[in-house]
């Protein structure tokens, strides 16, 4: 049987290291590569830290199975067994010109089940994380569950590219949902904007775009305290997908879906599955 | 003659005060109030600060004039002699909700030049500030002159509400800018993001509706580095007014002028005059 609270133990070690590390090359010249995306920098650390984890996951544990973004992890084409799904820099354009704002991203599955989960906030040393069944935690203290909320009260996580032309969503359908809320933020990591939904700090995140390894920890910490992640057409999200990505308070959810979403129709998006 | 050395020290020893008091008042009940407009959230303890200044520069400096959000202030007719704008809570909302993301902000002038500029954000204890003709500063490191920089690698502080139909702008100007730029954030308080852009982790700030005590600290820090802070339109700010803020390292702002904001015309708003 696997043992989650050993795991859970030796992956809040692997982070603290993966971070002081990540900390410490800050003061060495960053060497940017630009993968196909210009806003998709990739950077020596980020496949570094990728593979900082890798070899350790491999080692201790050989027979869980890796999805990373960097590409170093396995050939995933099922849910069954133990998948560790890996960002190393969520949030990597502020990462590369911010040095902050960025998070190391762990969520654990067993057979298609959310586990375990760490959004790390390098910058700041903070935590936020979950254990299935046990609570999800912000720097180990206890996140209440949600409680409900009104629209006109909320912080919405939403970028505003979402609100031009695209050819992800109808830019007009986030429109009225931007123009009913408290206020609209854009911090720049989705896994940090996931976190922020946790702690209470946001009520909603909305991306027309993530993969598995950008909403894997989020979606697990989320649900732990009673909220809602799915597509935007209330579909559950896979970790076998890219897909949109709509996390929030379980009445909030409610509200935001039946009030703004339900002309949004999901495109299909890039199977995650080709390798670089 | 003006100490302004004197001024400096004395400011960052009050600056770092009044955020431990505020940091130790995160524990207790916010007690909040609600203004006519429901974003614009006002808590005891955004009152209170601007009264820990009030009352310390009215005895330090009896002939200095205090314009303060909250109202406590001076009535100010003109910029002749020396005048500190303070907002003592810039980003309210962020304050409220997330108890992160929010900044202290003075801007001190004289005869309606910048002298000294403060941006603290107290969660953090980080201070951006700034002394004229002595350079910018973060955490008392001197902050580089800007270069140049291509817009399209550019990061743009600005909220989505700016993209649907409002009273300030067509909406249809900044939907090119969103889409030539790198990206954009909105981190939620106007000083934290202009300081951002003082330190080179964002490249320019847009708000169409900010009042003196938002922007007067960002404008020293900024132009102190050879970036401009003026109106959309181009044409300077003022103290004494509410108005658009367009703030940027300069050949961005060029560039962004030129392309993208011809078209805009600055509708006169509600003078900050009118006391509550």
């Amino acid at each position: 049987m696997t043992n989650w609270s050993e795991i859970d133990r030796i992956t809040k070690q692997w982070l603290k290291e993966a971070g002081e590390r990540i900390r410490q090359s800050f003061s060495k010249q960053l060497q940017i590569a630009t993968k196909a995306n210009r806003n998709d920098l990739v950077t020596n650390i980020d496949q570094d830290t990728e593979q900082f984890f890798i070899e350790r996951i491999r080692k201790t544990y050989p027979d869980h199975k890796i999805l990373g973004e960097e590409g170093y992890g396995d050939e995933i084409n099922g849910t069954n067994g133990v998948i560790w799904v890996i960002d190393p820099i969520d949030g990597t354009m502020n990462f590369v010109h911010m040095q902050r704002h960025f998070t190391i991203s762990i969520g654990i599955f067993e057979d298609g089940k959310g586990k375990l989960a760490y959004i790390y906030d390098v910058t700041n040393d903070e935590l936020y994380h979950a254990m299935n069944g046990k609570g999800a935690f912000y720097n180990e203290k206890q996140l209440p569950k949600f409680s409900e909320k009104l629209l006109c009260d909320c912080i919405v996580g939403l970028n505003a590219i979402w609100l031009t032309e695209n050819r992800r969503i109808d830019y007009r359908i986030l429109i009225p949902l931007v123009k009913s809320v408290r206020g609209t933020r854009s911090f720049g990591s989705a896994a940090l904007e996931m976190a922020y939904v946790a702690t209470g700090w946001m009520d909603a995140y909305i991306s027309l775009r993530l993969s598995p390894w950008d909403f894997a920890a989020g979606m697990i910490i989320v649900e732990e305290l009673g909220g809602k992640a799915t597509k935007l057409n209330g579909e559950p999200l896979s970790i076998l997908e890219k897909s949109s990505v709509f996390l929030a308070r379980s009445d909030v959810h409610e509200q935001i879906s039946e009030q703004f979403l339900s002309n949004y129709v999901e495109n299909p998006m890039r199977d995650y599955r080709k390798k670089r």
